[in-house]
């Protein structure tokens, strides 16, 4: 539930396809209504094809407020903003555009940071760790930037493409004094494990790390956002791992696009728990 | 409040501008919210500037069922869609657009059925009656027809613009066996009176009909929605005439609008009342 849309209420649009397991609006529409802002959050299910006219037209409607970009457009958004946020130009990607009252449009991406906050939120610091991340595509991407600027000690980038990990590699070195390395995805020695490939959406995916190697010491992080456990986390609470599902990022990535959009309120109301 | 939005919730757009006292949205979601519908109705304030590429962009939203039109779209939306429905072809105008799924969009206009509904749905019957109806605009155009084909006796149409009234006059009068003519705001002997002009929106406007010619016998229909009674209505009401303000209209093009969009269920629940 949300509180009343009246003919002066913002909207701020999801944009993906498909939509129907998008969480967002939920989230957005629960943090609107609890500190009583009038705006409401909604799925606009396009395409590729259509991506081009619909940000055109999107851009004549005076109360959209804001778009949450999602899957296949992240990337493509990059050339439909007029401006950058840092975040968008270091990943490449988009996850969140501001519209301002002038009618220019920013975009950001706060995958990464949000996956940061995330684990913050949850006790789990990066600081003088050593991370595996498994997946180096969109998510990835943002999470391994974020993770060497934020204090861990050494990265350990794995992907089923081992350029994609060496590329990726690199570029999250240049971000701080951690060490950056393409490498296989063995659980062994790693303080924390983030799985951010898609493996573990569907019921039959074979498991993205080598899970028999994992240490009880290890935080299992697994940023696919469904109801039911991953059989990875399942795996890792079952050796006695801490685990994370997908909602803190989700939830970090929320304030933080928040904040981005001018919400400063909510962000400061949720700065402890949610 | 209205019921939870998902990634899978259909959207149906309200346009025009401004829309800062638009009623359809808190409407149409009660609506959609009582019947556990997975809709929502959202203002998207759009100028007649942006509403060609508003268009082109909207069509590529997959889940955008429909949308609502108001002013100053009604006329201009004729051309941006694909069918009209007898209703638009009469009166000339749009108020909703259905969007169906194959791609194509259908516009109607409920403004004048609309009122004749709602009045029958307040328990006045316009069958035999002598009415009056002042102002030829858009509204008062689609309100005209109506009234005519409803089985009114006769109907005077009144403007400050002779012309328009006498256009009308003749448009309205091709619709069936009323007899339809121009004349003056002189509510004597009249079964009903309908105000269709702006005239009571503003506290200082002049009253649109000469009111101290009203007889308890007529019934007074202002077709403005606001929360205060127009100086009309006060005026009606104080010389003991029935009265009715634009919530029953509103209601009434609201359900035609919805049996339109496909919504029978909610028409069929209310049926009765509202």
């Amino acid at each position: 539930m949300h509180p009343l849309i009246t003919g002066n209420t913002r909207i701020y649009g999801l944009i993906g396809d498909p939509l129907r397991s998008a969480k967002s609006p939920m989230l957005l529409n629960r943090l609107f209504a609890e500190a009583q802002t009038d705006a409401v959050c909604i799925p606009m299910e396009v395409g590729t094809q259509g991506l081009a006219e619909f940000v055109k037209g999107a851009r004549a409607v005076r109360n959209l407020a804001g778009l949450l970009v999602t899957m296949p457009h992240k990337q493509t958004m990059l050339e439909m903003v007029d401006m950058l946020h840092p975040t968008a130009r270091e990943v490449g990607a988009i996850n969140v555009v501001r519209c301002d009252p002038d009618g220019r449009w920013e975009g950001a991406v706060f995958d990464g940071l949000g996956c940061v906050l995330g684990m913050q939120r949850k006790g789990v610091s990066l600081h003088g760790k050593s991370v595996l991340l498994v997946g180096a595509g969109g998510s990835g991407r943002a999470i391994a930037i974020a993770i060497a600027a934020a204090g861990a000690r050494s990265l350990i980038i794995s992907d089923l493409d081992p350029q994609r990990a060496t590329d990726l590699a690199q570029r999250a070195g240049e971000q701080g004094s951690c060490t950056v390395h393409a490498g296989p995805a063995d659980p062994a020695g790693h303080d924390i494990v983030i799985n951010a490939t898609p493996l573990g959406m569907n019921p039959d995916d074979p498991m993205p790390i080598e899970a028999e190697r994992l240490n009880p010491a290890t935080t299992v992080v697994d940023i696919i956002t469904r109801a039911e456990p991953t059989a990875l986390l399942l795996e890792a609470r079952a050796r006695g791992c801490k685990t994370l599902d997908g909602q803190p990022m989700h939830v970090g990535q929320a304030l933080l696009a928040l904040r981005f959009l001018g919400f400063k309120e909510i962000e400061h109301r949720y700065s402890t728990g949610l």
